[in-house]
């Protein structure tokens, strides 16, 4: 997410710019800006819609009927239980592991468990990773932090506010399950990405849904994808004003570290996602008596247009806005899954859809040919 | 693996023919046919060397000397075993579940107890997955197929041996090791396959190498991926005749059935692999005195031709080999696994060196754009 906006020709490497497939979902950066999931602006979204009502969109085309979606809220609040087995497996994952790593393999023991056995059961294992995706994560981290063995199936209306319980063990405030709501919304969905072109990848080998989404998972982990809010957080935690964050910005530019958050792959001129977020952790600084991290990161904002015009991207005011709210740092990544699940799964539909194989060709760059030399005269 | 060759123009779908990266491991078709590792021919390997030594050659870019190859050889044996966190998992995966399911949780829950620290850590993950993928899928099946909890740690040479000495109990046969060994030479590498291209996306992000991996196996578990010889093997037994075979293989001709086994992607008149492992499937017919399923093999690979003008692929005649050698039909895409493990982190491995993000474009179908409307006016 962290990389400057490059101009190159077109070559076989990352496929930039290369159309591997069609979608509906979802247009990234039209004339420079701008997000749309369905037509609809990102902003429109946040503002108005709850994140349950987003996930329908995506689905099914179409914003959902209030009868629709009382029913489809009232599905997703009946399918957040842990099955015995998969909290067995959760119990043997260490407090060291990876918590990507922890998602990862939730979803692949839940494909052992209930399996997908035809296609006509993907809508039912889209729901039930939407509503199980939290508890997974959250019954590993309160077991293998505290010795807790929570309950994850409460009665909280949303699935963001169903996270900050389990991970609190309070009912979250109104204004903590709007944000959790928001950035879920922002997450949602953004076309191919590296995760979301790994599951269309794997779905197209006709491949099951619980496969197609470990794989995603897997992706997101890697730091060039998921994990820049992360590294955002880890770099503004260190300063204890907002002079020092500009002293030591200014030296990392001068060295030309990488500073995460900032930048992006496909948007030019800004990212539609993070005034939103921006907004909203200005509220929870604010609700919190916060006067050093915010302000740290509209600092850091300032100085990284003044000197590289470089704009935030979705993921660095994300970092302040998930910390105000009391959620640990190594589980924003995880956040992200609980999102991007809905983006992931409507593009496996869509893959389903209308599949052909995706097995491209490569560049050999190997010897023409060698002869088998035996094994007494090698070396 | 069963597709007919087609000659399509070059679109986005299925990104065919599209270059999507460089690679010095393999070439595939080169001038209709072929197949070559390292520029080593597919033939020569098979016939010549072990599949530890192609794994070795796969890696490291040459040929083991001898001492080379004695060393991997005795990492490879000293890291058979489960650790007991993994056990439990594998314990808690019912009998019913899908055996590529399994392999794929067994190597996420590896990344969780083993995890890839950084990159200088790679070849010895790899080893460790080489090693350890046949315990883990003999462990599961045996534990929850026979109540059985079996010692993983063997003092065969091999990992083909290793593998037949688990799930049958019994120390392999020399003929049996050894056309274990040609046939995960035959599976090691095959370019830019649908499971490989999935690990150089996710790997491209920079991700762990089990991640990778993990995703690779969820691909390969498609029907139009791996699976093939499951589908061969689920085809053929059907039939106590050649003539019965023939005509039910007419039968299907004329329905337009998909008959699995034959045909290739990019192979255009023959698969190099095919007629390897159908000289070992005929070995192992008079080893064991079939007079059914192997003739019932070259029939239905007579009249494909005579009919259709297609080929068998590596998988047809892998099917009555493994069955002549006691394997489960539903281990043979675990077995593949197993084999494919090198060229998929030989795969990483470059991808690593070499990396720039897989994010390729969508040509967008959706609504151009969208007005929000109150939930009380929709429907």
């Amino acid at each position: 997410m962290e990389k400057k906006p490059v101009e190159k020709a077109l070559t076989g490497a990352g496929l930039r710019g290369q159309v591997a497939g069609e979608t509906a979902l979802c247009t990234v950066g039209k004339s420079g800006s701008g997000l749309t999931y369905r037509g609809y602006d990102i902003s429109e979204l946040a503002e108005k819609a709850a994140f349950e009502e987003v996930s329908w969109l995506l689905q099914y085309g179409s914003l959902p009927t209030a009868k629709q979606l009382a029913e489809y809220n009232a599905r997703l609040k009946s399918m957040r239980g842990l099955p015995q087995a998969l909290k067995t497996v959760l119990q043997q994952i260490p407090a060291s592991a990876h918590p990507m790593d922890v998602m990862r393999t939730g979803c692949s023991m839940l494909g052992n468990l209930e399996q997908e056995a035809d296609f006509s059961q993907q809508d039912h294992a889209i729901e039930r990773m939407l509503a199980v995706f939290p508890s997974i994560i959250c019954y590993w981290y309160r077991f293998s932090h505290d010795g807790v063995e929570i309950e994850t199936e409460t009665d909280d209306e949303t699935i963001g506010g169903h996270f900050l319980h389990m991970l609190t063990g309070e009912q979250p405030s109104e204004l903590h399950a709007q944000v959790m709501s928001a950035s879920l919304i922002l997450y949602a969905e953004h076309e191919f990405n590296a995760s979301t072109f790994t599951a269309r990848v794997s779905a197209s080998t006709l491949t099951d849904i619980h496969s197609a989404v470990t794989g995603a998972i897997g992706t997101l982990r890697g730091p060039l994808h998921g994990g820049a809010n992360e590294a955002a957080m880890e770099m503004i935690e260190q300063w204890s004003s907002p002079d020092e964050a500009e002293r030591e910005i200014m030296g990392r530019l001068q060295r030309k570290d990488k500073i995460m958050g900032f930048g992006h792959a496909i948007y030019r001129t800004n990212d539609p996602r993070s005034a939103i977020i921006q907004q909203w952790s200005k509220l929870l600084a604010e609700q919190v008596g916060d006067t050093t991290l915010f302000p740290v990161s509209e600092r850091v904002d300032q100085v990284m247009w003044r000197e590289k015009k470089l704009f935030p991207n979705a993921d660095f005011y994300h970092a302040s806005a998930y910390h105000f709210m009391g959620i640990p740092t190594k589980l924003f990544t995880p956040i992200f899954v609980m999102s991007r699940v809905t983006g992931w799964t409507a593009h496996i539909k869509e893959q389903r859809a209308n599949n052909r194989i995706i097995r491209p060709s490569a560049e050999y760059t190997g010897p023409d040919s060698a002869d088998w030399i035996a094994i007494e005269d090698r070396g």
